[in-house]
């Protein structure tokens, strides 16, 4: 057969991207990417009128319209492939983003009467106007007896779907009453260019509580929380839901114009974005994980039984790859920490210096740390400096630092923070191996994967685990391309499981990191010590980071 | 009676300081300051040739001769002072700074014969080659049932007088054997003056453990400390111990030629350099408490009851104002913790930012920290850069800052610094507190006193205790002026008390700083936390800091 292609739509939080990919080896032949007109809706509504709360972040749905459109006509019109070539499409999203739809699927903000109405727009994955509501649910989840209590996964968080549902309830129940649909906004774009009303599997497990054996919580539990909410599964949720890597509709007529694609083409059923990074890192089987390290991290194991607890959370079988539970943390910062540090912190020499060699700081100050002996700083780093995932679940907890001297130098803070965060990864995986799924190999993607090995070998070293670094600089973009290629089938051209196409489609570098034995061995001590310190700090050994916390915020009514 | 005039020489660890002061009001009529020729001796011998291990720091005492010749030559001249109208000279030096001679008073490393001989020369107070030999006393210490074991005020440092005796013992016998006297440099130059063999009660009392009420330990504690100890007390160190405050001697013919002064005039005991600051600063009284605030600070409270413990020692009645136990401590660091910061840890927007408005790193970030509000910034140092002194008394101990995000701001962190310092000494009032002193007044100098009107400020609030600034910026040499007053007497135009001489020859500046009480009441929370950290880091709660300590020091054996 000649060659076929897909096309992967990556939608993240201020652009979407559209990758135009080779099915046999994965070969990206053109990419595109546009920003949202109206980016993140923070402020005021697109009217230039309505103010908004401050904890808010919305979204125009026209704008994801106008990045499809012009992004998938780039790709193949750069790319010089045919349209009767491409075999498939799939799109990959931030999640949980939702909208209300009428039933007609148009969003109520693109409305005349709602336009000025803020629940009627798109809540974006970061949008926290619902802790009040997320508090209640978790107040009712202490006294919850069902036998499906692991599926909540521990304590809720505010950007979830419920949550952000409530909030409208709560604040403009006339938009709650009048949309037909409240749905992911990658859901609501697969059935834009499908007709399709079925809803993906990754979006509705990781963010609605669906699991494939049971579905959704039974009614009681929603009237529990809010009378209104009693029918909620029924009346506002599709309970028609697609698995991952399958096609959920094929392409209508009128989009494929709009495309300059073929009508009929397989639309794979939409993954969250950063899930979507696992195929397109090269993961299709247990024991491996993905580290996405960038300004955060994302870490995913895929697993063969289920986990939930320690903000940990893995109760969704086949929500990634079919077959596996994927288990899911991160550390909320990462190169965040260490970009704070060379803002902050590093003093005006360094800046000299680094220009002087014609590099950036970081790669200054990273060549600095790695001369450095595992221990010679006297250095230990919590690194909570944007709260922590597992296993506190605590946005309110902060960033520790001990050891310092007057000796002390700014390379072994940012080596001791780079080590912090690999204690931190370490604490995940290890808190994974009680689960019984053991690590055996790491494949990192992300912009630090890519431009520190300093960082990398010293993740190696404190995992005692070899890392790979994915071949694709678009991982998650190139992921939806492999859910494409499956969605089409082998039949035309694509393939027809998605370890298949993972394999074909996906590569890694030749530079990777084998963890040096006696470095791990070194290591091992601190991280018993940075373990301590997790315990004591987050726990009820000693609470005052929390307070800490709450005077700064003025809950202690601390003076001038 | 004419105006009369004393002068003070202050002998510190670089240099030699002469004041020409009148007995009348304490106004400084002249001062001049002269480096010693061979500063700290610390990698060889003056001989040039003769190498000393690494943590070594000799002095020659012929700079001593040389400094004080000159700089007393200059401010009799420049002050125009008569010299019948000088009536008394006194010294404060560092100390415990030590030194071997002969019977005729030559130091051991101005003969010939032992120019080349490291043990010979001064050992001064930071020299640290006696560790191991304060090792042993401190471990014979522990099973000592002597009911005197208070006056070695629980641990040993190796900085005390008998530590650097077993040094010069264990490594050059010889030397010790042939001393005639081993003696302080301040008792060695009132000896050269005057031809008087009497020791202070000020440094006797303070490193030798040598009490008012029962003299030096008794000879079998010495020879359990070493055999060749055991006449310690009656072949090397003067019984003959004076007080503070009274004439040592008379000054010679011979030196009062060199001096220019006149033969005869009353030189008074030397002192502790640190514990002339007490009455330069104007102290005399119980519940009064030095404050010297440099580098490091200096602490010392005037009180009516012995105390030792928790790295507090003051068991020596009368050692600086007769009467009166002074108990003493201080932190590691201050001063140069925020040197630290500035110089390690500001990125260089804030250079420019104080450059433009011509004042210093410390003078912008101190006025930015000055707007925050209490716990505004989430942080907490605890003080520990240079290792703690009260109550862990632990070199090893190092800094935590606690409480990091990513919105921390340079001034947050120097502001925490500051205040992690201001609690580190609440800590030591408190803990003077508890020993049965109440502290009411605080007397500050020291450069930061001087300098740094927002650091003042948060220390009155924190501690709670008015704050006064000396009005000399050279406390201890005033001190040392006021001793000579003391000495020469009322019938000389002199005084017959300290306190009589301190109330007439010092003053405070108008600028004070009392304490804001909401201010204090909202400090009280965090420094409870404080004190939280201070006992889990410091006791057995977590030793994580002396393991990273050891890690540090490659003890742990920690790999590359």
């Amino acid at each position: 057969m000649d060659k076929r292609y897909v096309i992967g739509l990556d939608f993240g939080t201020l652009s979407g991207r559209a990758l135009l990919v080779s099915c046999k080896d994965g070969e990206i032949l053109a990419s595109a990417v546009k920003e949202y007109s109206h980016r993140v809706i923070e402020n005021y509504l697109p009217d230039q009128v309505t103010k908004l709360k401050g904890n808010w972040a919305l979204q125009n749905p026209q704008d994801y319209l106008e990045v499809m459109e012009e992004t998938v006509k780039q790709v193949v019109k750069a790319s010089g492939v045919g349209k009767d070539k491409i075999i498939g499409i799939s799109i990959d999203f931030t999640s949980c983003t939702i909208l209300p739809i009428d039933k007609n699927g148009i969003p109520l903000c693109m409305k005349e009467e709602y336009r000025h109405r803020p629940h009627a727009y798109v809540k974006l994955w970061k949008h926290h106007g619902a802790q009040g509501d997320a508090d209640i649910i978790n107040h009712i989840l202490e006294d919850y007896k069902g036998k499906d209590k692991y599926r909540f996964g521990g304590k809720v968080s505010s950007e979830l779907l419920v949550p952000k549902v409530m909030e409208i309830i709560r604040e403009d129940y006339e938009v709650y009453e009048k949309a037909d649909q409240i749905l992911e906004a990658g859901d609501w774009l697969t059935g834009v260019i499908t007709g399709s009303r079925k809803r993906s599997a990754s979006m509705a497990g990781y963010k609605a509580w669906w699991l494939p054996e049971i579905g959704y919580p039974e009614g009681g539990f929603y009237s529990a929380l809010n009378e209104k909410l009693g029918n909620f599964v029924k009346d506002k949720l599709g309970e028609d839901i697609c698995p991952v890597g399958e096609s959920i509709g094929k392409l209508s007529e009128q989009w494929a114009g709009k495309l300059e694609l073929v009508p009929g083409t397989p639309v794979g059923a939409s993954v969250i974005d950063s899930h979507a990074g696992v195929p397109g890192s090269g993961i299709y089987r247990k024991g491996q994980m993905m580290l996405v390290v960038g300004t955060s991290s994302v870490i995913i194991t895929l697993s063969d039984r289920p986990y939930s607890g320690k903000g940990i959370c893995g109760v969704c079988k086949g929500g990634i790859i079919p077959g596996f539970y994927a288990l899911e943390s991160g550390l909320a910062a990462v190169g965040d920490m260490l970009q704070w540090f060379v803002e902050k912190g590093v003093p005006k020499e360094y800046y000299l210096a680094a220009a002087e060699n014609n590099v950036s700081v970081h790669e200054y100050i990273s060549k600095l740390a790695d001369s450095l002996r595992i221990g010679e700083s006297g250095l230990l780093a919590l690194d909570w400096w944007n709260g922590n995932k597992t296993p506190h679940v605590d946005g309110e907890l902060s960033g520790i630092l001990l050891g310092m001297t007057l000796q002390t130098k700014p390379e072994e803070i940012y080596r001791a923070m780079i080590e912090g965060t690999a204690y931190g990864t370490r604490l995940i995986v290890e808190t994974m191996k009680a689960s019984g799924i053991r690590v055996e190999e790491i494949i990192a993607s992300g912009g630090i994967a890519n431009k520190n090995p300093v960082f990398m070998q010293i993740y190696a070293d404190v995992l005692g685990i070899p890392i790979k670094v994915a071949a694709s600089n678009q991982t998650a973009a190139l992921g939806a391309a492999i859910y494409a290629a499956a969605a089409a089938g082998a039949g035309r051209g694509g393939y027809d499981s998605i370890e298949d196409a993972v394999k074909a489609m996906t590569g890694v570098r030749e530079k990777g990191y084998a963890p040096v034995p006696e470095k791990h061995a070194a290591y091992q001590k601190i991280y018993e010590e940075y373990c301590n310190l997790v315990e004591y700090f987050g726990n009820e050994g000693n609470t005052v980071l929390k307070k800490l916390n709450n005077w700064k915020s003025g809950k202690g009514n601390q003076e001038k």
